[in-house]
């Protein structure tokens, strides 16, 4: 028998995920449960990173997050969903790769530049912050994973992973890890309702999957379209129009979309109407989530249990890893 | 009753011990372990962080640094010894402490800065050991020291430790570490055989408290003295004269060592005369530790298990402090 190729994913707790989290990777893991052995890491210590002044934000999310994941299908007889700081051996990990990579590296790394001026941490970059790729290299490579499944910007965060694994292989003579291969998300970014580029709970652009049908409402209401698009009878565009490309995403009626995007287009079709479509849209998209929800939220101590029993089994894993480590780096003393 | 204050010391297993260690500070070591708690390191880690491409230097010298403590007289009733590599606790607490320091700070570090050059890294500055302050804060608070004994050189690690401790208190609003005290070591530096002002291993200058009666010997005659003392009759100087400046430590008979520097000083005493003296004092000083560690080194197994029983009990202690550490950071899911 074949074994199940490994993969790993997660999420930084720091908020409730949205429909950027759903398009951009939780449909791809609902997919990916029934082909691989799917580990869901809920990051608390890498969200620190950069929320350390507020754990409180962290700590609550971790319920929250687990919520999404369970009221989108993730299903915990597939998927192991874990929580990142009850492994200690990540952090072990994470120290023994530190000595493979140089700070010049870490400084190269363009996903860590961007972020870093994203975050606006001026000249007081965290050292947590700055070395967060080892991190995750150890957070892959503690379960042996195989497969990561993550955006194109995210790929110098790979190739990092994959030089730690080299340089790991080769110093400690020992196989111990094989290269993570990159399995690319298939769905494009949802932008923010504001029209900018991406979906994020801090630009406060967000639906969130946790959002009622009256928080959807009042989103879509506000969402950004044709700026142009003053009186319902001018034509508007369709292109950079939110409302629009939500709908591409979530109406499962295609044909309506193309004949309401053509009306749109030569004028006629009102704002309202297509932003109600899209609020209809969502809403029946979101209930059945919001349903299961509800579900699992009448006993959070049941999903505080569902993320042990993840976590107790990732522990048996990263142990397993870690003596593999320790033997090929001479410190089996025992 | 009152608490003993609690001392972490300890060394890079990446050598064996020499008189430098003796006296700048095992001589402490036997003395604090009957005043204070005293935890002794075996830094295997942080030796990792310069010789991670030679594990197995590493890992023999766990065993030889272990005989060297036991030999010169580290009581394990009296002195927890513990291997750094053992205690998890400790790289947990390396990452949360990562996020309490900027990059420029430890870049700013002096001895961080000194150890540097010296080590010719050049561009290539591991980050393993960039961040080491970090890891040697985690080290002394995992067991809640108060105090630590290191050379004024050392004193800026010190200072980054507090920082930590302070932003750590500060930010998690939780006293969960106190401030650590410095305690400054008596004794001055020795210097090595060839009269540079550190003995090292990596310098090839040290004479170990594992070198035969033969090997000292052998070593001292080839010891700097004042080079332009060149016949017996000649005044030679004392000052810089590294023959003396070990007899001055090492010999207890002071009144003979004046006696021999004023008639050195005034001409007509040999090198090879005071080279013998000296020889005769470190051997007469090394062949009790010599004794003792023949003995222990009868059976290497229950050498290693004191180290293991001083690792489980240290290993006890750590979850102690994580414990309280995750409570404070709102990490304590269970």
């Amino acid at each position: 028998m074949e074994h199940k190729k490994i993969i790993l994913t997660g999420d930084r707790p720091s908020g409730p995920l949205h429909l950027g989290h759903y398009v951009g990777s939780l449909i791809n893991r609902i997919e990916h449960q029934n082909q691989y052995e799917q580990y869901v890491m809920l990051a608390d210590v890498q969200a620190l990173t950069d929320n350390f002044e507020h754990p409180e934000k962290v700590r609550d999310n971790i319920l929250q997050v687990g919520l999404d994941y369970l009221s989108v299908g993730i299903d915990p007889t597939k998927s192991t969903i874990f929580i990142q700081s009850m492994i200690p051996q990540i952090a072990e990990l994470t120290i023994f790769y530190l000595n493979l990579v140089s700070v010049n590296r870490l400084k190269r790394n363009p996903t860590v530049k961007t972020e870093i001026k994203q975050k606006g941490f001026g000249e007081h970059i965290p050292a947590g912050f700055f070395m967060y790729p080892v991190s995750q290299a150890a957070d892959i490579t503690i379960v042996k994973g195989n497969l990561v499944s993550v955006g194109d910007d995210q790929l110098p965060m790979l190739e990092q992973c994959n030089e730690i694994i080299r340089s790991f292989n080769r110093i400690y003579k020992t196989p111990v890890f094989s290269e993570v291969e990159w399995l690319p998300s298939k769905t494009p970014r949802l932008p923010g309702i504001d029209g900018k580029t991406k979906m994020s709970k801090s630009m406060g652009n967000a639906i969130f999957l946790s959002d009622s049908a009256d928080a959807v409402a009042k989103k879509v209401m506000s969402m950004y379209t044709d700026p142009e698009h003053i009186r319902v009878e001018d034509p508007g565009k369709v292109e950079g129009n939110t409302v629009f490309m939500y709908l591409d995403v979530f109406d499962p009626d295609k044909n309506t979309v193309e004949e309401m995007k053509a009306h749109y287009q030569r004028g006629g079709l009102g704002d309202v109407k297509v932003k109600r479509r899209l609020i209809e849209v969502l809403n029946t998209f979101l209930e059945p989530i919001r349903a299961r929800r509800a579900d699992w939220a009448k006993d959070p101590s049941q999903v505080m249990q569902i993320l042990f029993e993840g976590t107790e089994k990732v522990y048996g894993v990263a142990e397993q890893t870690m003596s593999e480590v320790r033997r090929a780096m001479q410190l089996d003393y025992k």
